[in-house]
């Protein structure tokens, strides 16, 4: 090998290399509605029946594709994770990416390569979860690769949903005076990890020691098994709500919301008082001396929603139990700002989990 | 962990093993026309734009899915695969299978997991061979994940394509009576494989020596840069033929025609004489000390296509430069066997490349 010029990829850290890997790529298909850069692609059908329905003529029926890679070690640990969570999982935050899109989930493939460590009867614990995910959110299995691998287990699943295009909805529709809301409750899922984690050392040391998991089984169940948001789709069209944007919460608030706003071209005030943290979450935090607000900003794998809406369907949201108001858009020029608890404006910094950061 | 049952994913093999994980999922979503055991799904649009015209209300269109996932180690060297022809291949293997549908590619989702040992330049090249890949089948990349990974370099692509409903090929369709063909040469890669890990032990020990690849720059690209046959599937619709099935040669003809017979419940008569070998394959294989045909049916990554046609379309196939009729389609009950070119009958047997053969 020639010496030639050496850029670290943890220099540039994931969104950035995702985007100068691909920045010389044009989508060119008519086909190609939306390419990279949201939850999902959105692909266009340009087909017909021949006979379509007055219904079915409402809209043109769009597709979304989304994918995401599983690494043993860098995702996923399998001292504490178990084979039929991890395939429900990967199942689950494929379809939080399609919901993301307010498009339905359909299709799943499932690519693995495995080494030899692992037996047939841990793969059907696997795909046992896999068949889970797919049984509840009622999606298909149709495809995927199998293959072995030199060392670990590595996962890459992919969705697709469909939906009507005038359903869809991106991360760039965001307005001044937009209200920024979020479904659930935030920063467990980085809990469970923390709490996982600090078990697993203990065990390493004392392995005849019980794992301390007393009053802590939401935040446990929040990072081991997720739950994409469906009914939060749902409610939306029950309730005639069509979100501006949205996206999910795969890496924390603060990076989500620094995406939304990025492709919105807006600012934002988030008002700390209103992120919503759940009494476990809250606990363990201080148990750890990290600020709850922390882990709800910057703690990742929550898979809760995002999103904003315009005002006048406020009240909506407000009827819902399980969706909060948590701060406002604003002009791009007002930049991204957070009111905290003690009524101080503070800017808001991007702190999302990212694959590529140093350790 | 308990003392439970294991079975070893070596002694069920890749096909088997699939067939057993994927055995309890059932397609339940009217869209899913097609799941698990093709070249690629087969997804219906359900979709309509409001006055279609009367071309497109000639067939409803369709999508087909299909992913492959490439390992480093298991799939690539990268001591001899450059990263730029690595990206091409990892489009092309996905493209063969769309094509092997008898569909047109339109999208493609990248994603990959690599270690800190590579740098930003090196993923550039590989990109590189991606876009080369897009820009001459006329594919956009819509999405994808990057990742990293504590060891190697995995590669997972997914291709979306499409076609009318009418168009598609699976490969069920060959019939008692059907002729079977395949399009270019087999047994290249393979032994372009073989030439590149013999060099590399030379290397090995010898690292002076300069690599002996004269007059082998033919084995060599089948192995480094495969090209999936969207010609052949444009001949087809300039020649207006619709293979009766057809699936690509990714693990070894004998292992594709065990795939197409099995799923179409016939049997099959293969001649030796016609399968078509390139002279370069033919001197390699016999410098191996192995018979040329052993590499054309047990060797992989060829990415020809073997299809099956009604004998009406015989005169048209045997005026393409590139097709051969290879042997016929019989009757189940018959088996599938091989004429030697010394007139011998014997059984043909799968000998495909298994991605977890014990080696």
């Amino acid at each position: 090998m020639s010496e030639t010029k050496r850029t670290e990829i943890s220099s540039l850290g994931e969104f950035k290399l995702i985007d100068h890997l691909t920045a010389n790529f044009a989508a060119t298909n008519s086909s190609t509605i939306k390419g990279v850069g949201d939850d999902a692609a959105v692909i266009s059908c340009g087909s017909l029946t021949p006979n379509p329905s007055p219904e079915e003529r409402g809209g043109r029926m769009v597709k979304v594709v989304t994918t995401d890679m599983l690494v043993e070690g860098i995702h996923f640990d399998l001292m504490y994770f178990p084979l039929r969570s991890l395939g429900y999982k990967s199942v689950a935050v494929n379809l939080s990416d399609v919901y993301a899109m307010n498009a339905t989930p359909k299709q799943i493939t499932v690519s693995i390569a495995i080494s030899n460590r692992f037996s047939v009867e841990a793969l059907e614990e696997f795909y046992e979860g896999i068949q889970m995910a797919c049984k509840k959110f009622e999606v298909d299995l149709v495809g995927g690769d199998t293959t072995s691998s030199n060392k670990g287990f590595i996962i890459s699943v992919t969705a697709i949903g469909e939906a009507n295009e005038n359903e869809i909805v991106y991360r760039s529709g965001a307005k001044a005076g937009d209200l920024l809301c979020v479904s659930g409750d935030l920063g467990a899922a980085y809990c469970g990890l923390q709490l996982l984690e600090r078990e697993k050392a203990v065990f390493r040391e004392h392995p005849e020691a019980q794992p301390e998991f007393s009053n802590r089984q939401y935040i446990i169940g929040r990072c081991l098994k997720p739950e994409p948001r469906k009914d939060v789709i749902d409610f939306f069209r029950h309730a005639g709500i069509k979100p501006t944007s949205m996206i999910d919460i795969s890496d924390g608030l603060s990076s989500e919301i620094f995406h939304l706003c990025k492709q919105s071209e807006t600012g934002c005030m988030l008002q700390e008082e209103n992120v919503p943290i759940d009494q476990e979450t809250y606990h363990q935090a201080l148990e750890f001396n990290v600020d709850p607000i922390t882990c709800a900003l910057s703690g990742g794998e929550d898979y809760e929603l995002l999103f904003t809406i315009d005002p006048k369907d406020e009240k909506k949201i407000r009827d819902a139990d399980d969706l909060r108001v948590i701060g406002k858009i604003l002009e791009k020029e007002k930049g991204m700002k957070m009111i905290t608890k003690g009524g101080n404006e503070i800017a808001l910094t991007a702190l999302g989990w990212d694959a590529f950061k140093p350790t």
